[in-house]
């Protein structure tokens, strides 16, 4: 018998049960002797040996169902390697558990902290397949993550949303978005959402850029503008300081957000009110829209076929429309950030968009 | 030749747009000669003689449109006497454009606020037939206001979404619900999300009461719980205040809202981290519902009937699922509170839902 | 212990699982020793003994789910008192399953006919609390039934759909839409979706007066027609027909659906194509929309507490906006119409609605 | 003054007013002095010298608009040579159109047929920028289309309901899907939907085959199979055909479609039920969907780019993730198929999707 580990671990997203139902129905379909074993909370279950055997019927629905059915939680890598207070060496009781269950390989669904931890594991001598998950969409090696168009869809429904009060009220709206250091959610909730002002990580912006471009609106008799602003964004100036003079700037900052302090300048400067809306979590909550079950059943499958072929430390990913896969230690701890000389970028640009650069 | 004028006054809210096209579709159908000007932004259209006269292609194609083709704007029913900075008499200037224009009645779709003015204009000798308009459903005289199911949606998916991820998780979760001064956005939007803890502004609510609920779930294994907080909701020591007392507490408050703070009890109580999510103005955006789409269909037609047969000083309303109309000064200036002791609590608590009392 | 029987029967429809829910939490949050047993498929598990049993958590997780944890089956009340083929009395077969499992009562989520085979086994001595399913919201003694609003609103968005398309090329379209013999859903969806002609069963049609109001629009220089068609619309001739005539004209006729007939005949008189649309089963399927699961918490509520207090022969209903419970013997076995002189047909005929009867 | 004409052919979708949107904007913003024209019905407006000077408000507020503002035609290419009965020679009328208007190019978005017309208008020495539209996917030259993925999510919602239904009555179903002679859009929408078995254009399927899958899954105590069959799926038998033979054939069915011809075989051989739904027109309806508003902004953006810097005879398009651009005549006429060996299908068979081959 073959004995398979998965585990989801980092954020949740929409897509992760759909992306597991996948690896499963190939599993189950093209070997006749496996077991799943679904460990509880991300890495947390690998290091405690909290895991539960999976059955065929568990991954029945879930298709649809956001989520993850085994938990999951946040373990950063940088601290993987230190002995926990408890006197806990979480690699080595990662790998006795391996060892312990017999396990042949870990199916493990993550974003890019999650991957730099599946590299690492594989380095101590397990198997590894993992898949890309992240509404971030910041995953190096894939062209396009699962649960990012969710994701986006969610924002650019609140942009939506905001569009038709911003409107009837003429107002200035900030709507945030989220994406950690990266910008790819707000670019493409930005333009589906019909922003008219675009802040990324990627693009530090000026603020007399944005001011203009509110200016312009006004002048050209638009009664509102809207700002989709990535949670990560940063203006020229901060962009200049130190990461840790940066932290320290934030830490001490009265404003829960960037959005906020933005918003409280922007006011300041045209003096009409200017209001927040923060989508937050939500943004990765929900069940997976048909284009994430699509490519997550994909990816899915692409890695069940994997472990059926027992070709370990490779990450399944997109290449354009093509699902491929890639070598974990390729990819592992590296960012896939929005090009700002990009053709995306440009065209929307070319669009009258505003980036607060130029 | 009939000349109407029509308005939208005060937040704006979904089927705004849905509503005029019924009150429009009546007065273009069953009156030969009928003019409807737009005031625009609400009573402020009417203060400065600001309006554009209506042609029937302008109501084609906006029942399923958010927001307001006549925009609105906030008019405080209080400020209405008062003369402003630059000599105008608010009263006296609508008054003086409804003369000027021929005008021989007002539709006004409106909230609370609104509805008072309006009842003010007809005191004043204009004629005028009013529409409930809110995402609250705090209008007395009418069991239903349009706008209120469109944002319970809005809502509803709001917690939806943070369900996923606090199952995922395992975490305590705020998602703070619009609604004003009163509870039923939030009522409604708690029991359809499946919330575990509903605070209302008409049930002031014990932090013990909460903590104690969330510690239930948390001993009977349930690995998170879900507050839907309305933006209203206070504590019972907060109850006691003056009103004056209150808005001091709230003005030197450190916290965002409401939520944020009660967030930050929770988690000094118990330890665990608790997460907070605003889905703010998105609750007012976005296009109408079918429910609302059908409800402001009927009682914008019902409000051109009575303008056609020109029964002034009257409020359309739903008693029941029927449409009626009530009387606007028997209306305007209350508010339609939740009853703690009415069957949808009742029933709520029997299911096992905290509403921070008992 | 107190042990209740729990069966959803007939068509499947949203909200069931809401609906079940609601009743469990009640029973177990108010009742210290309760078990649930869930008779699968409806009245044939009844019949067959075929049960199992529930735990509290198979409640858990299905408030926003579609269709039902239970199944379902067709069990028509007529057949009811036949002894079938096999000699097997159905009535003393789910008499006998009440008594060996000591049932104290019965949970009935059903619709008309459902509704009338729990009066008959209140009759036969089994104490029963039943709960008003069905899309149609044609049950008698409620102003609303739990699936209505749901099937609603993906009737609109069918037409919605359907709008643009028939917009951008100038088409007649027919969107059909399910109720059975009663027009609730096609006036709710038809007004809701904006269509210009909604036929309803209520409402014999003159095929003369459904063309006119298509070349009224033409001539109006409006590039399309679309036309809400109930599954049960008639025309006036065959209103004429006896119950036999008019079965035997359906049976032999060469339309799939009455929208068809309608549509060949409306294609020939005008000389423009016509497309029909039938969303079908569709309508029923899919997780219940907020407002459902807002209801039917509150109906399964106010049926668990009827189970507490052993009031029994009881179904729970809406009276407006307040829920209440009625006797099972007044309500069985009578339908629920459309008014055709009420106000909302008034209204939509204010708006300009053709009903094809002037 | 630069003067540009606009036009949409062919059966409308999702994201064709977001694309014009696209282009517009640019137009706009890139060049002082332009003037669009945007011809109504497609090819029609054009021959028949119909057309509405566009204002850059016009393109206001459609980034989420259905169907498409300039209307639509079918017009197909093959008989664009041919004289017409009123003596009009069709491509020497648009000649004339394009001549005496001044034009300076065409932006033409369509589907296959139109872009065969496009490329003929091209050869005809008008200058073209065309755009791939269509929710068939099928365009040759672009890895993905606008339009298609909002016509996924209504089909694979389609599928969702009847899931649903499907689980709680047991039942075998088919959803039939659109997608004309390709099987893009049933493929996506059956992974999309969880599908049991798809059948497509591409890969002729065995009625056994079709049998022996749901047999397999009624053995393994599956209540329900669910088919996403596309409108253009053929059995091996009917592939063997002629082409003329296969035509003669299905006019001479009873059936309305291959579904139910399908439907009405697997209920003879299985001896239960089957059910057929046809979400048909709607699939081409309702607004785009965030992933299209995305795609169809970047690929208006980047077609008035060609435009502004008078790069002509060119499709824009997606290879992979990037926006480019084809050479008209190098994809005219040519469709875009599924792959039968492709990774896709195969990853769908490993996960045990039947596709009625094997």
């Amino acid at each position: 018998m073959r004995r398979i580990g998965m585990l989801t671990s980092g954020g949740d997203c929409q897509a992760l049960n759909a992306t597991m139902r996948g690896v499963a129905k190939v599993l189950y379909n093209k070997l006749d002797d496996v077991e799943i074993l679904g460990f509880m909370d991300g890495y947390r279950g690998l290091m405690h040996n909290d895991y539960r055997v999976m059955r065929p019927s568990d991954f029945s629905g879930i298709l649809t169902m956001g989520g993850t059915i085994l938990g999951s939680s946040r373990q950063p890598f940088k601290k993987m390697r230190v002995i926990e207070a408890d006197g806990l060496d979480k690699v080595a009781a990662m790998k006795k558990t391996y060892r312990e269950l017999g396990l042949e390989c870990l199916v493990i669904l993550g974003g890019n902290g999650s991957q730099k931890t599946a590299n690492l594991l594989m380095e101590e001598g397990m198997n590894v397949v993992s898949l890309p998950k992240t509404i971030d969409n910041d995953i190096y090696g894939t062209d396009m993550t699962f649960g990012f168009q969710s994701a986006a869809d969610i924002a650019t429904n609140a942009i939506d949303c905001i569009h038709t009060t911003a409107a009837s009220h003429g107002r200035v709206f900030i709507v945030e978005v989220m994406g950690h250091k990266v910008g790819w959610l707000t670019l493409h909730a930005g333009i589906a959402g019909g922003a008219d002002i675009i802040l990324l990580p990627e693009i530090p912006y000026d603020l007399d850029c944005v001011l203009a471009a509110i200016e312009r609106r006004h002048k050209a008799g638009k009664r509102f503008s809207i700002l989709a602003v990535a949670e990560g964004a940063i203006s020229k100036e901060d962009a200049q300081l130190s990461k840790k003079e940066y932290n320290k700037k934030i830490a001490s900052s009265p404003y829960p957000s960037i959005s906020y302090e933005l918003g409280a300048k922007i006011e300041e400067a045209i003096g009409r009110e200017v209001r927040i809306t923060v989508p937050g979590h939500t943004q990765r909550g929900g069940g997976p829209d048909p284009y994430d079950r699509f490519i997550s059943s994909r990816l899915g499958a692409a890695a069940g076929r994997l472990v059926v072929e027992r070709k370990y430390g490779r990450m399944v990913a997109f290449d354009g429309f093509e699902v491929v896969n890639v070598s974990l230690n390729s990819v592992a701890g590296k960012l896939k950030y929005v090009d700002p000389k990009g053709a995306a970028i440009q065209e929307a640009k070319d669009m009258g968009i505003c980036f607060g650069d130029e």
